[in-house]
């Protein structure tokens, strides 16, 4: 039932139950950016705080910052984005609208990856594209910057000019030598952020998949470049078989990715470097561990014409989405010592460090994920209509609550008993209470918003002090007791995974 | 000791452990800016996690959201941030530089709150205020409003123009009616926020005090109107003692705070209603559990003539900087319906609800935590010099690293056997390995950073599999075997306050 799901099915579900709201909404909403809604505000929260567990936390080479959203505007002259971060705009020339000329000539089924203004314009006139609003003629091609632009101070004036981050990246670039001397950082190390970022997209759209406001979680992986082939943890992810999608397929026509292990892909060449290879494996792990289907992903190489000014190799790993197939939720390059480099250049600061008797400028690998697109892929593989009655399935890692409480009916022993439970299980876990209709009502309410687990009070549990545990994706209930519930949510939760079995078991 | 500590220390400290980094510091900063480091974003961390979980999860009353930084303007018209939230601004003649009219007199020892531009200018032509960079004649204090400005989509028009929120308040009030209707939510009932909000300060100082960019924490409470005296939960706190300075006490000239129970300041009128007087109580208990010395607080009302346009009656809660003395940590309002009332204004929306068969804009009581500011308090109050060597005494809830294992002499067994612990934990903590120089060294370099516990592996660890734990305030150590080791630092930290009696009783 997946196969039929819709975005706008998708997103008046998240709006009618509170995932998301369009930000400003009584005011007429403005677009390209989303409030989390309190289910929302717990999923964000569970992914994140997992995420940095898994990236940072319990890994001995990582360190992770929270680093501003505005800096010192020299940053983005450094970086590039102040010359190359921009998109085509043209303009209609009765209505005055503004649109991206690369989505408009995507809009009529025209496949364009990072074409020069030229390019743009002669297909613009070729089809003879006009304005969608008025049918008005359309502007020359006008390369417009991204960059959400402030100002430091009352005066609204260039030198007083700064910039909105649109990645986070720069701010552990930027912090790299002081981290490095504080901590005494022996390479290969990383460096973890989590935030937001701001894109002035010209058309944003799709939902949460074109923001102008969102949230990145990255990771800036520094390497002794004469070891980019030297990953002591490859073992761990060397034989994980992924879908893989080159360049050189690509350009050879070919939109069919392959099937292979992350050491075939490494040693044919097809990823360049070891480390690399072992980061897509580990953001892979990831996925799978927050209930991601993996067999949806597919690793994708950027072409030359879409290769980003500062990177080697870019892989990035896309989501096939029912509703728009394969699009990036993570992207994961190559910088080389494009950034370092760059800051040394213009803060006349050296970014060079000692490793193995040799100086240099390490080089980077990064995996790039976008927090909003992470959410609306693992929505869209949660959300199954089974029965006719929708349940949104996602894992119990990241499930934003993760049980309920049901008294069977609304008679004051039972709801006594219940609310007693529930005071005690929200100590521990996002918890809610709930006892208007019948149980079979219940249920589906607490499945649609993808609770793992429903615990029911009912006339046994007065007797004897045991509750049913129902299990979301298989309704199966078993009988434990009240005393040690605590610690029985903890284990299946935590052995989510062979839940299946568990239950089986029982 | 920690009297003598100075602002300058404790930030040169701060910076020096990497707590945190003056915000694109390699291109020679930007002012109001800083990045938090590995140590400060653990903090940070911790911090927002315990909050989330005191005032969002474990309530039953209460939903948490997250909210976008850029919403649609007409959002900061009805909150009337357009019209009023400003600052007077004086500029020099000569060097064109640009001061707070308030700072430069405070800077005399001059005390203003909230002047008026007539009562500001005829100070500074009383007091001859020049430039202070050049002597310079002062311009007349012009309004100059707070907020940053951008602009969305291309052009740079009063009509594409927007603003980076100056609080998080906001995002919750817009979204207000949409969360009551989904969640079904009945009175009395919080929502609640952490995220960043921006600042224009014309004058950014103290560190992390006064900040451009910054974390605010907030509840928005709704209660029924007539029922601002009806709190069910304010037996937890009614006894609880605080050091309260009244508005009246300070209009009548002293600043000597009274000692008394909420439970007295609410039944004698000073807190005007109980649910204030909870909220104040529950601010102050959320203090505790993080390990701030409450007796360095106190309760200070707002005076008439600094009281925002939105607010009945507010409170700060300052606390005794060592450095600077009372300062604001949190302010806790009764905003009335102001918010909502303006807004059903604005966007023409009804803000109304029903409750006991009446109908009406609900009241709303708002805890307003500054992050930084917390952060700042937490390190004054912690940051300690025993017996010549400086120890960061955080409580364990908070540290920004729980364990440090440590083999006590840099032999390969030794080390072998540390490391294979520290993999252990470090699944469960975030925890350091160190093994370079003395054992009594590395005890001061943990402790200055606010390790709470320190494991340590000697030869009797080789021997029987036992190893030291230390305790960072006590430097009291004891033996506890090596299997069980996670559980049982997980018994140490989660009983933390009781830990000066748990050490005794080994």
């Amino acid at each position: 039932m997946s196969e039929a799901l819709t975005l706008d099915s998708l997103t008046s579900f998240c709006l009618r139950k509170g995932f998301f709201y369009p930000s400003g909404r009584i005011y007429g909403g403005v677009r390209g950016f989303y409030d989390y809604g309190p289910l929302g505000a717990e999923l964000r929260k569970e992914i994140i705080d997992d995420w940095w567990y898994f990236f940072v936390r319990r890994r001995e080479d990582m360190v992770g910052i929270h680093g501003s959203i505005i800096t010192h505007p020299k940053t983005w002259e450094a970086s590039g984005h102040v010359e190359s971060f921009y998109d085509y705009l043209v303009t209609c020339s009765k209505c005055g609208k503004d649109y991206r000329a690369d989505h408009l000539l995507e809009d009529l089924g025209i496949n364009v990856v990072s074409l020069s203004a030229e390019s743009l314009s002669a297909l613009i006139k070729e089809k003879g594209v006009k304005c969608p609003e008025c049918g008005g003629e359309l502007s020359e091609p006008a390369p417009f910057n991204l960059m959400f632009v402030t100002y430091l101070g009352p005066k609204r004036t260039r030198a007083s000019e700064t910039y909105l981050r649109p990645e986070t990246a720069q701010l552990i670039f930027i912090n790299f030598r002081d981290i490095y001397y504080t901590y005494g950082m022996k390479l290969p190390f990383g460096i973890a952020q989590i935030g937001k970022v701001f894109r002035n997209e010209i058309s944003p759209r799709s939902f949460l998949f074109r923001l102008r406001e969102f949230e990145q979680m990255e990771v800036e992986y520094f390497v002794n470049p004469n070891k980019m082939d030297e990953c002591p943890y490859f073992d761990e992810v060397a034989s994980l078989r992924v879908n893989i999608l080159t360049a050189e397929q690509q350009e050879g026509g070919t939109n069919e990715h392959v099937v292979l292990t992350l050491e075939e892909a490494w040693k044919r060449g097809l990823i360049k470097s070891q480390w690399h290879a072992y980061w897509i494996g580990e953001s892979i792990a990831w996925f799978k561990r927050i209930g991601l289907n993996v067999g949806r992903l597919r690793v994708r190489e950027h072409v030359k014409s879409e290769l980003a000014h500062y990177a080697l190799q870019t892989f990035d790993i896309e989501y096939y989405f029912p509703f728009m197939g394969w699009k990036e939720i993570e992207g994961i390059s190559n910088r080389g010592d494009y950034d370092l480099r760059r800051h040394q250049e213009f803060s006349g600061k050296s970014m060079e460090i000692e490793d193995d008797r040799s100086k240099f400028i390490p080089h980077v690998i990064e995996p790039s994920f976008g927090l909003e697109r992470i959410i609306l892929a693992l929505l869209s593989d949660a959300y199954r209509v089974i029965e006719g009655r929708p349940v949104l399935s996602l894992h119990a890692r990241v499930a934003p609550i993760k049980v309920a409480v049901l008294p069977l009916v609304s008679k004051p022993e039972f709801i006594k008993k219940a609310r007693s439970i529930y005071v005690e299980l929200k100590k521990h876990f996002t918890a809610i209470y709930s006892e208007k209709g019948t149980i079979g009502r219940r249920y589906v309410e607490v499945d649609e918003i993808g609770v793992p687990l429903a615990v029911t009070v009912d006339g046994e549990t007065l007797e004897n002090n045991t509750v049913t545990i129902r299990f979301r994706d298989t309704r199966a209930q078993a009988r434990v007791p009240v005393d040690g519930l605590v610690e029985e949510i903890n284990r299946l939760l935590k052995n989510w995974d062979s839940l299946a079995e568990s239950v089986r078991a029982k």
